[in-house]
């Protein structure tokens, strides 16, 4: 019978276009060729996660979990896929932290009897200054190793750390890990040994005044002290005044603080598999964006190409084998709670997540993909990607999935991340830059490409992908 | 001999650095892993071609052939070589055609009683439109074969050439191939049939403002006709207009116009070989641009990687066993005069011209390359290619080299292009957005990196790369 029907669907194609043309396939990754061609055509010719991160980045620039613009964009995502025909649409509930920025970010460096502002803004989870502000002397550290060593000198001041993201690793995300230590943790150090606050050199390569801001965190028994990023224009003063051995005094101003958790929601919707629905591929990103810019790349860009996933495969009439569920996650900046919710939520469902894949990293031209899979996957999605080459998409490498989806590896599902030209992601990321402005509509749109043909395929396999193997510390976190 | 030095070599490595690293390789392709890294790092942290491209687009944007921007960049870039210790420094010269865009370049549509502006640029080489201007009706259409057939309605009328760049195709420069014959052969075709002027759909697949110019060109026996490029949004409104039935009347006014020719130069600097400086590695770009935004793009930012191609392995004190020699070639936009007297001038060399590699496709991120090279030629370079997988530089594939290095071809040097992400390049080409504003210092100096490595790889190996077959028609144009 099966046979038989693959003999009439190819009779069919020999006579003209076919609703699902998914139906001819043969199961082999090759025989899937001209639907990613077609799905890597169509996210060009008619994609819309240009137009739609537009809006969203019209309607809610500032998205910070607990926030207004928080809320009016998880109704927009939820209207805007019910409207786009989704299926099973709904949003899933998390308790959320709630930080505001407040209205007061004010650095002034002074020496002899001169002054001048530089740019800064509070690290995400700072508490404020006290009072009007706090005054304090300087010492400028490159490691927690020549803090820890200086120790004594720090005690009463501010502790600025401005070890610059090493330039000449072509991965700017390598060079990003090997310097945002300082942020996640500068405050927590400085405290340590009796610093009144940490400033830390903005994580970009580029030199300029905007500053970057970005999670940082605390630990009970260590005082809580304030903490803010500055531009790496202020720091290169900063530091060439400290150089110059005019010892600066530093006058910072912070007005932030932390409310209590509030209710929030991850945004869900679904293309239901036409033969398997309770297996789910999942394809997110995160909808909450630091509350500068207009989160464009991080990541409401990378929610609207998994939007785009479900609507354009959709608007191909391609449903697959497979359930793909799209995820907007909420708070992965400040907190990973709409990811831990997600993982919690469907605990049952688990072993029926075939892979889950995130775009988090820029919606840049797309360059293929890093992921956690065991080697037979690995090797079944090289296979996949190595049909998008004309597109100029190649990789498909060992690596990393995605910050909300990294709760689903404790229950052996197979991770995978978009992997973007990375160029300039920092040039943006998480500062008053990430806009609209640097978002280009072809490589966007590409990129939602590269996702639809890979989530498409992976979830009209005839065999789910093999999973991982679950880590020895079980399924927490 | 040679044995004994590389063992001394090989303890000298064991204590420390040497500055002739090179001496150490045993010969293969991956010998050359680590001085890879070491360029493409270098590149990054201590590149110069963004820098250098600023210099060039503030001293001279408009640096059409035969204009005084031209001049001026000639003798910039001759100055730049020699403070740079660039060695057999030199000016070559070449017979230019001299074309000037003039003052007025006006299109007014009118309709009923109403009338609009529409943004247009002459293409190059354009005749003026006679006196005042002309003015005539429209015929819009979408190919040659179109025109033909409707060949009686479009005497005496402008002939509207409106097909657009293919969005769906994921390599723009493959939607580029299929639209540009309505740019080099519309005033052509146009007058074949009767037409007063060609006006042609800016060849973008964005929509805007900025029309994009580029050759066109003439020929013995057929009219000259004027031709102008019409911005994107520009043939929207004028397509609705014709769509609408209102039946538009056009006037147009060019006062471009060409003189004879004058004489110009190609830039001329090298890398001396330390054992086989008569083997020569060509790499350049072309410094001449079209009169409207700076070049930067196209394709100062290709010049400016040439140079930095041998700025860079000097400041790393990497001496290949061959010649690298940078070449910035005048007249690519209009003529490829300093193309055809390079390939003239140095025929007697030619047999020793072991690869000439061009970047001419934009700055953006570096993909790898493609390449006319035979198989076995190609093997080697795919070789190369893989030792840049960490930059995410992974493409060595059969295609292009390059206009300017093209002429080689027929002397039998492979020819290498450096294939950039090409997403963007079309919205900025050969318009008033190709400005210093949208290139990436790291973009432009990783591509730098890409072609120092390749060409001190090629340039080093003890065998040469094998060369093409030479073609039938022999070495002419």
């Amino acid at each position: 019978m099966k046979r038989r029907t693959r003999y009439l669907v190819a009779a069919a194609l020999a006579v003209g276009p076919l609703a699902h043309s998914t139906a001819a396939q043969d199961g082999s990754v090759e025989s899937y060729r001209g639907t990613v061609e077609r799905i890597l055509g169509a996210s060009l010719s008619e994609g819309q996660a240009f137009e739609r991160l537009a809006r969203l980045c019209e309607a809610a620039p500032h998205r910070l979990a607990a926030s207004k613009g928080a809320e009016i964009a998880v109704e927009l995502m939820k209207t805007e896929m019910e409207a786009a025909g989704f299926e099973n649409v709904r949003l899933e509930p998390c308790e959320v932290p709630h930080w505001e920025r407040g209205e007061v970010e004010r650095l002034i460096v002074s020496w002899e009897n001169k002054g001048q502002r530089l740019p800064i803004l509070a690290l995400g989870g700072s508490v404020p200054t006290p009072g009007a502000g706090l005054e304090a002397g300087v010492i400028e550290v490159h490691s927690f190793e020549e803090l820890h060593q200086r120790a004594s000198e720090a005690a009463g001041k501010v502790v600025f750390f401005n070890r610059p993201m090493d330039p000449s690793l072509p991965s700017t995300f390598t060079a990003y890990v090997g310097a945002v230590n300082q942020r996640s943790l500068g405050a927590l150090e400085a405290a340590k040994v009796g610093g009144v606050a940490a400033l830390v050199r903005s994580m970009t390569t580029r030199r300029d005044d905007y500053p970057h801001t970005g999670a940082q965190r605390y630990e009970e028994g260590v005082e809580r002290v304030p903490s803010a990023a500055i531009s790496t224009n202020g720091a290169e003063v900063l530091s060439a005044l400290i150089a110059a051995g005019v010892e600066p005094t530093l006058s910072l101003t912070l007005d932030c603080r932390s409310y209590d958790d509030v209710p929030s929601f991850n945004v869900v919707g679904e293309l239901a598999g036409r033969e398997k629905p309770e297996e789910v591929v999942v394809v997110g990103g995160h909808l909450d964006s630091w509350n500068v810019g207009q989160g464009a790349h991080d990541d409401g860009g990378g929610c609207m190409q998994a939007f785009e996933v479900v609507r354009l495969l959709k608007a191909l009439d391609l449903r697959p084998r497979r359930t793909i569920r799209a995820v907007m996650f909420m708070n992965e900046e400040n907190g990973m709670r709409g990811a831990w919710a997600y993982h919690a939520d469907h605990q049952a469902e688990m072993e029926h997540h075939v892979m889950a894949l995130e775009s988090d990293r820029g919606v840049f031209a797309p360059r293929g993909f890093t992921s956690d899979a065991n080697p037979q996957a690995l090797s079944v999605l090289q296979e996949i990607v190595a049909l998008m080459a004309d597109a100029d998409i190649h990789v498909m490498a060992p690596g990393y999935g995605g910050v909300d989806i990294y709760p689903m590896s404790f229950s052996g599902v197979p991770l995978v991340g978009l992997l973007p030209d990375d160029e300039h992601y920092f040039d943006v990321h998480h500062s008053a830059r990430d806009t609209m402005e640097q978002v280009n509509e072809r490589e966007i749109n590409l990129g939602a490409g590269a996702l639809a043909a890979l989530c498409y395929v992976v979830a009209d396999l005839p065999e789910a992908l093999p999973r991982n193997p679950i880590p020895e510390e079980g399924a927490g976190r």
